[in-house]
């Protein structure tokens, strides 16, 4: 997308030069603004034409039902899907009775900006309808940071050469009609009409308001506006409201020169305890509070709140324009995904697009809450609490299973399970130590000990009784989890699989440790000393396939057995391969979808010797075809490791533009947000060498030829760092808090007041010759572009 | 069933002497009654109460859409559903215009048989209606083994006491109101009102035609009726037709002592290639074909067919009364499930109930077809036939499953794929092993050279590719299958199952061996020298997984490492296991639904030692629950050959009763054709050891100490065989044909005209102490009922 001519490469924005159709349902993803609450997609404020209309609430849902052609016992029978709730981004326009639409008549100018220190989407067009009125539009919007119910839209519309009659209508609509559903499994489910009315106030007194409720989840839903309007004195407003429909009507005629200025305040309530008029009072508070503010002042403390978020988190790339945009492209979104999320997942798409129906994974866990853990980890803590208090249905879930302690879903919105295909969702159990890594992970780099306490204790108690259910101790002793699904979806249902056995080590053991950490806490969840023991034996024992004959681990047992996959006959236009061949026909061979043996490596680096991890690398990335987002990324950073710069900078390249260049030819569902992360991942996991050991943060910082410096900022422990890396060497900078161990390539050191440089050493001699699939290696970008400065 | 008090044990009846509402739709599969063309459920005539009305065509179906969660490649869209059709066995009656119906009023006697030999349902009773009006009432049924198209009823009705108003009204009924859908998945999908109006005549001339198309996949079916009608003078007789129905009213008012006498004959036909009134002639047609002969004429044919089959198919069983009974009614069931067949499959409840939905599954080729081999082989070359007319579909599939040759549907009725649940549908391949074990075993035993060649040999060769493209050859040299689900559908999606890639080891010799006795057709089919040898290459190297560690064989890879499933927990109310257990928890654990390597052992048992086949049925023994009618009758032939005869005793008791006595409570749904298929095998290849080595016939007869003699009949070559087996010895009889050679516990021998004897030796010493899982000991039977003769 960015590679789109109507998309110049710029570090601070992204911005569209040019309005190109074939491209406005993935512009719309790409130019969507969120704070983790609101959610909306960067649809014209006209609302037509558009790829997908979006308005998103995090965490509201309809509910539907999930059909199967053979039932089967403990198979969900209901599940749920994101709902495009009431649109507050419509503002339409007539020009001298011709409705505006860009498809219409002759746009003259068209920009568009996402503003990645503001915060804001802005818009500018000139445009004459096709009998010749012409008139210059301009948009700015913002769904604030500061104000978590709320998002505003400057609009202003001004006559060009001749005096035009100009009508704005600006609306509050719900139920749209949605497009066709693509035959895409991770498109969205289409809704019809989910929102029944409940109220429908006409803008008395200003303020405009509409209450919902989700047909079948009852889920009740607010939404309000209300207008500062500045324009010629001779000007007409009416306000109606009828069916799903509020309007307000602006008629002027205007004089050429003279604008006609629109504020439009919106904000957003739902919750699944309050009633209906106290969801009316919430949305018309949060009303009051933007028009005390005002638009000024929504806008002032937006780029405040972006300019902390950025001082902690930006990452500057020298040499590589393209990753420089995408990494901070990647931190925004991430940031817009997570800011104000409370009592509500993160889910895949953010609040970018309805694919995957809204729905959280594991990927939440094993991707983005590590990268907000540095960077904004408040968020962190608020997921993870989410997480938490699905713990009641994840348990049940587990009993129903037959097991112990808590299974998470493989997706869902509100913690109950909506995967209809087991062997890929059920199965995939190593959820659950992603959850539990991300909890040990947070508070050992937050050292937030009322988290541990209160969230985290009770997180790792339930995910270690569900591993300790789950496996068995065979008669020679060893630790078996049979008949599970790992991160690679093109196998499933097999046995010890490396990934889960060393994830599902680590719980048990971090599990076992946060219960000492905390007796009197662990006995009120009834773990016992016996119990822990258990525990510990159990991650003491674990199996670990290894082939000896090939000298790698096998991903899961047996797998090294399998044929191996026909690559050569695999032609360019059957990727991925799922949408063109038989599960059957994939899991029994030797194909991997994504990181999976690649991405224990990462995670689990100690159980590996650098042998083993370069020997492993190669052989998996003979076989990894990367039909996921997520697996670039974690190429990136065990390439990386491994001395193979070139190859992971390669990687790094194509998570960085798997949205902005629509790699998957799915953005218009919306953005990957752990592909996003993964941009971060890969230069600072990958290039940086950061590894998280407990209590220290380890470095192995190496860059890639074209990577001529780059610095990244963590936060730690009340710490803020600044590393900041070149070919050579590598300077640590302590920029605020207390002394930091580090450890630098194996050396530590401790940094206090002044900064340290080190020597990068050299990278590993090249290991065994990597390739990958036919047709399959990642993305080559032109050099040009990777080059070019704005 | 037949262990409730209202049926007594006969040899050669099933009889119900008390109407028990309770088991009436048990009762209704029981007595149904089919030709293998037309099925009609036992219901009353008046066709309330029922448990579910039941008129069946092998072959026609409805389409229904097949629906996901989650949708995959491949995973086919929609399914076929047997459809209840025209039902022209309705036959009500008013007495003083209270309508009979066995709920109200008082039936003061009762009693239904169907006769084995006669091939008859016949119903006597005696009723009084809630008014006192009393009448007796019997009628006769049949379905034609003789005219395929053909069913007639004899109904007669008296007054008794006094003289009573009886209005009799003979009806066609299409679209009749099915039950509530049950939460079993193994029950029928109920349709609304498949069938589409065509025309209706109502009974001019004496003939009744109905004339109907299904609604989505179009197939056409016509159904008529006529009527003999003997009664007092003064009867009125009317006609009429609208909707739906089609009836004929007599009215008549009959003195104690005269009986109204009605003869009904009906007649079906269906086509997917033939017009409407194509079919209308048909029916018509059939129906002067039944009148020529008339109602004994009918009768008299019936009984020949059976003498005839009968002579060649009879199996006496002295010491147990109850399986006595029970493999007549077995054999007789499946004599019409299969008797005229024709382009269309052999369904899993034959034509006596819609469960499954009226598919077809391997174990028509497995279970049943063997035992027709041997006593009915006409009906195995037609179901053959038909599976040859299904290798375009079948090739199809294997195409779009990345495949080579054909791959045969898990279940059908028009040769698509309807499976829903690829687990326990696609993967498991095993079906087309099946099919090619049927059709080398028909060839061999029949000697029907013609059938080798134009139905056999395709079969084999496209079954062989399959398994050549199904598998492959390791580094080491070894060839692997993966992937696939064996019989034990407790486990799925695993490698190397012993039991499917032995019998695709044979399949694959069998083809090479039929493509060597044609090589010219073989070549017509594309068949090379190089092919042939791959095929070798690949059954020569096949995989058959062995756990030293054990002394057993894995029935697949890992199996034997998994945790065994807890079988002490397990309560009796929580079996079957699948309706109470997720899949996930039982594919990962050592837990068996249905013998898969015991299965193996049988089919394959030249590729195990003694000493395995002992060590191995001890060891699966322990883990087997029997969630399936398919399992017992083979842990009985593998129970008798290790020399366990009690167990197999016991085994042969629980198969012969399955659906006598409703043992696996779904015997509503239609009856168990491979569980009645078994009480054959346990007998014959249990007890009286037959196995099939290609050209000879060979037994080990040894008897378990209740059954004190054991007399079965075999076709074979044009030859028909008897063999008597008594405690201590064996003599065999040529009834028919030429001399056969035959091995007599290893010994081989020729018979001609005299017969032989020769003794049993003892059976082996008692080996490894064998118990099943906790509470799935099998069926403990009432001694009292075994022995007691009628």
């Amino acid at each position: 997308m960015i590679r789109h001519p109507a998309f110049p490469v710029e570090p601070w924005a992204v911005r569209e030069s040019r309005l190109d159709l074939d491209v406005l349902a993935q512009s719309e993803s790409l130019f969507a603004l969120s704070n983790g609450h609101i959610g909306l997609r960067g649809n014209l404020e006209e609302g037509e034409p558009h790829g997908e209309p979006g308005t998103y609430l995090d965490g509201f849902y309809e509910l539907r039902p999930l059909p199967y052609a053979e039932a089967g016992y403990g198979y969900p029978e209901s599940g749920q899907t994101v709902v495009n709730v009431t649109n507050g981004k419509l503002i339409r326009l007539l020009v001298d009775d011709e409705p505006f639409d860009v498809r219409d008549g002759t746009l003259h100018e068209h920009e568009r900006v996402l503003d990645l220190r503001a915060g804001t989407l802005s818009r500018r067009l000139r445009w004459s309808s096709p009998t010749g009125g012409q008139v210059r539009l301009s948009s700015t919007r913002l769904v604030s940071f500061a104000q978590r119910a709320v998002a505003a839209i400057l609009y202003e519309v001004e006559a060009v050469g001749e005096p035009r009659h100009v009508v704005v209508q600006s609306e509050l609509v719900a139920n749209e009609t949605l497009g066709c559903a693509a035959g895409d499994p991770r498109a969205a489910t289409r809704l019809e009409s989910p929102l029944v009315l409940g109220e429908n106030l006409p803008a008395k007194d200003g303020v405009a308001v509409m209450v919902h409720h989700t047909r079948a989840s009852g889920l009740p839903v607010a939404a309000a506006m209300w207008h500062e309007i500045d324009g010629p004195e001779d000007m007409r407003v009416d306000a109606a409201g009828t069916g799903d429909v509020n309007r307000v009507t602006i008629a002027t005629l205007l004089t050429p020169g003279r604008r006609l200025r629109l504020v439009k305040y919106l904000s957003y309530g739902w919750s699944p305890e309050r009633s209906r008029s106290a969801l009316h009072d919430q949305v018309v508070a949060a009303l009051a509070a933007a028009r005390l503010v005002g638009w000024e002042g929504l806008r002032t403390r937006q780029r405040r709140f972006l300019d902390d978020f950025w001082h902690g988190a930006d990452v500057e790339v020298e040499g590589d324009a393209e990753v420089q945009q995408a990494v901070r492209f990647a931190m925004f979104h991430l940031l817009q995904s997570a800011a104000r999320v409370q009592d509500a997942p993160i889910p895949a798409k953010g609040l970018t697009g309805a694919g995957y129906d809204g729905h959280a994974f594991w990927d939440t866990e094993a991707y983005v809450l590590p990268v907000l853990t540095y960077t904004y980890p408040r968020a962190v803590a608020a997921a993870l609490e989410w997480r938490k208090s699905t713990l009641p249905p994840a348990k049940q879930r587990a009993a129903q299973l037959g097991l112990a302690g808590a299974t998470f879903p493989w997706r869902t919105i509100n913690g109950q399970e909506c995967s209809g295909y087991w062997p890929a969702g059920t199965a995939a159990f190593h959820i659950n130590a992603a959850v539990a890594h991300a909890v040990t992970q947070y508070a050992d780099v937050t050292g937030d000990a009322a988290f541990e306490r209160d969230t985290g204790l009770p997180l790792l108690v339930e995910t270690a009784r569900l591993w300790r259910a789950l496996g068995h101790h065979t008669a020679e002793g060893r630790y078996r989890i049979d008949g599970v699904t790992g991160p690679d979806e093109y196998s499933a249902v097999a046995d010890n699989n490396v990934y889960t056995n060393l994830m599902a080590q680590l719980n048990l053991r971090e599990a076992a440790a946060a219960a000492g950490r905390h007796p009197d806490l662990a006995a009120r969840l009834g773990v016992t000393e016996e119990e822990i023991r258990r525990w510990c034996d159990a991650a003491a024992a674990m199996s670990v396939p290894y082939d000896e004959r090939l000298g790698v681990h096998a991903q899961s047992e047996g797998f090294t057995q399998h044929d191996v996959w026909d690559f050569a006959a695999t032609t360019p236009e059957r990727y991925p391969l799922f949408l063109h061949f038989p599960y059957f026909n994939l899991y029994r061979q030797q194909v991997v979808k994504q990181a999976d043996l690649v991405l224990a490596m990462h995670l689990r680096g100690d159980a590996f010797t650098p042998e083993q991890k370069a020997r492993n690398f190669a052989y998996y990335e003979a076989l990894t075809v990367r039909d996921s987002s997520l697996s670039a990324c974690t190429q990136a950073v065990i390439a990386a490791e491994v001395g193979q710069l070139e190859l992971a900078y390669r990687y790094l390249g194509e998570a960085a533009l798997m949205d902005l260049d629509n790699l998957e030819r799915n953005t218009l569902d919306g953005l990957h947000m752990a592909s996003l992360a993964g941009v971060w991942i890969a230069l600072v996991a990958g290039f940086g060498g950061l590894r998280a050991a407990r209590g220290d943060l380890c470095f192995a910082p190496r860059l890639p030829r074209d990577i001529t410096r780059l610095v990244f900022r963590l936060r730690r422990r009340g710490s803020l760092l600044q590393v900041n890396v070149t070919e050579k060497a590598t300077t640590y900078r302590l920029l605020d808090g207390p002394p930091v161990a580090l450890t630098h390539h194996r050396e530590r050191f401790s940094l206090k007041g002044e900064p340290v440089t080190l020597p990068n050493p050299p990278a590993p001699a090249a290991v065994p010759r990597v390739h990958q699939p036919a047709g399959r290696e990642p993305l080559s970008r032109r050099p040009d572009r990777r080059a070019r400065e704005p």
